[in-house]
């Protein structure tokens, strides 16, 4: 049985999503806790997509897997349920997006299976703090995402590209960059590539697969970290009977600490 | 006072360098084992120099200062005598290379403080038992190293530029040995600069100031790690009325583990 401080930021912010008072975005909401993708699946590819995450720890690092059908996630938090608690979900069926909504507790199964997946907001709250730069932060848009040539492990019917966010940034605070994201293996980790994007199959820096582009000043070089978007990817391929998402930036705000998430 | 295992090779090595039995390079001399440059300056300059390099730790990592006029080194090993224990000297006087000795115990003062500083051997061990390459041992020549544009702090007389060594290496791999220096600040740390050398002051990387060149191949780029030469481009410019430095690639061979200076 995992403890957590008494109920704070965090636990408020789940609660209004649960009430319906929190329906837009977590960013800057709970500051220094850990906040989780969301993908919920039927049994039937779960097992798969468990084996996925386990073959593909960078881009897919699970915080936490449901027990089948059921909605709590002790390991994260006080009280959750994953079908309230996160501020707008999106569901898919047949790989098509259908609804939108703000709660699932109508669309819950006992064969449902809820996998949490850590986000790049853990490891960027530790470079800020770091004095780095975080542009996309600077110019209030969405980070810049793009398919790469590095190919994923596959399991059953998952496959497909690694898919990276990148940050631009100087060559001594890549460096540093480096040292902080490796603190957080469960959240990312140290970059994958920096330099050249054509060595990774990056045609157009300038021309993200998913996100907003950003600048990149002179004296600066892209750094690429796998991302959260590559299970998303891969799930959509797949096309799956039924499938429930967050929509993107709502994500589930956990008791856990970004600072805790640190192994060293 | 700082314990070490059995007498070993490390121990062997500066006992058959005190007998005269080995005159030459420490290279691949009892593997494992910090090797450490040496600086032997006079009291008047001592105190200047041990400040230089308190402001330049990562040029400048100091393993140890003797006390004035004492040959001994107790928390670096054994029974060490610095005035024997090296396999070959230089000897400097105004400036000038005047000898290259084996021994230098009749050239000992009283106000002689002799400074040991860590050494790339050190990382470039943990390097390849990472799996990563190092060009300049793949060549068999020296490492390539460069004068830049940063400058060190700078404490009484003692200034000048950060010397850089350079190894080439591809973005995955220069992730890792960043990751794999990092444990090793007590012997020049992660790097501090890799892709355009130009933005550190190197014009031309084909032409290194010190070494030899090594090749970059394509997907490479160059990465830069704080060099030990400095604190000796630093004190040769200063031209010192005496000092004592050991003979390039002829180290002193301490008692202390490699794998023991890695702090993670």
């Amino acid at each position: 049985m995992t403890h957590f401080p008494e109920p704070g930021a965090a636990y408020r912010a789940r609660l209004d999503a649960r009430a319906g008072r929190l329906a837009g975005p977590t960013a800057n909401i709970a500051p220094g806790h850990v906040q989780a993708n969301l993908a919920i699946l039927p049994a039937g590819v779960a097992a798969d997509f468990l084996r996925f995450c386990q073959r593909n720890p960078k881009p897919c690092p699970l915080l936490a897997v449901s027990e089948p059908g059921d909605p709590s996630l002790p390991g994260l938090g006080r009280d959750i349920d994953v079908r309230s608690d996160i501020p707008r979900y999106r569901v898919w069926r047949d790989g098509e997006l259908v609804d939108e909504p703000t709660d699932v507790r109508d669309l819950w199964r006992d064969d449902l299976v809820a996998f949490l997946i850590g986000c790049s907001f853990s490891f960027e709250e530790a470079m800020l703090e770091n004095g780095l730069p975080v542009r996309h932060i600077e110019q209030g848009c969405n980070v810049p995402m793009y398919r790469t040539s590095i190919p994923t492990l596959p399991a059953g019917p998952f496959q497909g590209p690694l898919v990276v966010s990148m940050r631009p940034l100087k060559a001594a605070d890549a460096i540093r960059a480096i040292q902080v994201t490796s603190r957080f293996p469960s959240v990312h980790g140290a970059p994958v590539h920096l330099g050249d994007p054509a060595e990774i199959g990056i045609a157009d820096i300038g021309r993200p697969d998913y996100g907003d582009p950003v600048e990149i000043r002179a004296g600066e070089m892209p750094v690429f970290w796998a991302c959260g978007v590559t299970p998303q990817s891969v799930v959509a391929a797949v096309r799956p009977a039924f499938c429930i998402t967050h929509a993107p930036g709502h994500m589930l705000v956990t008791d856990l600490l970004n600072s805790r998430m640190a192994v060293l």
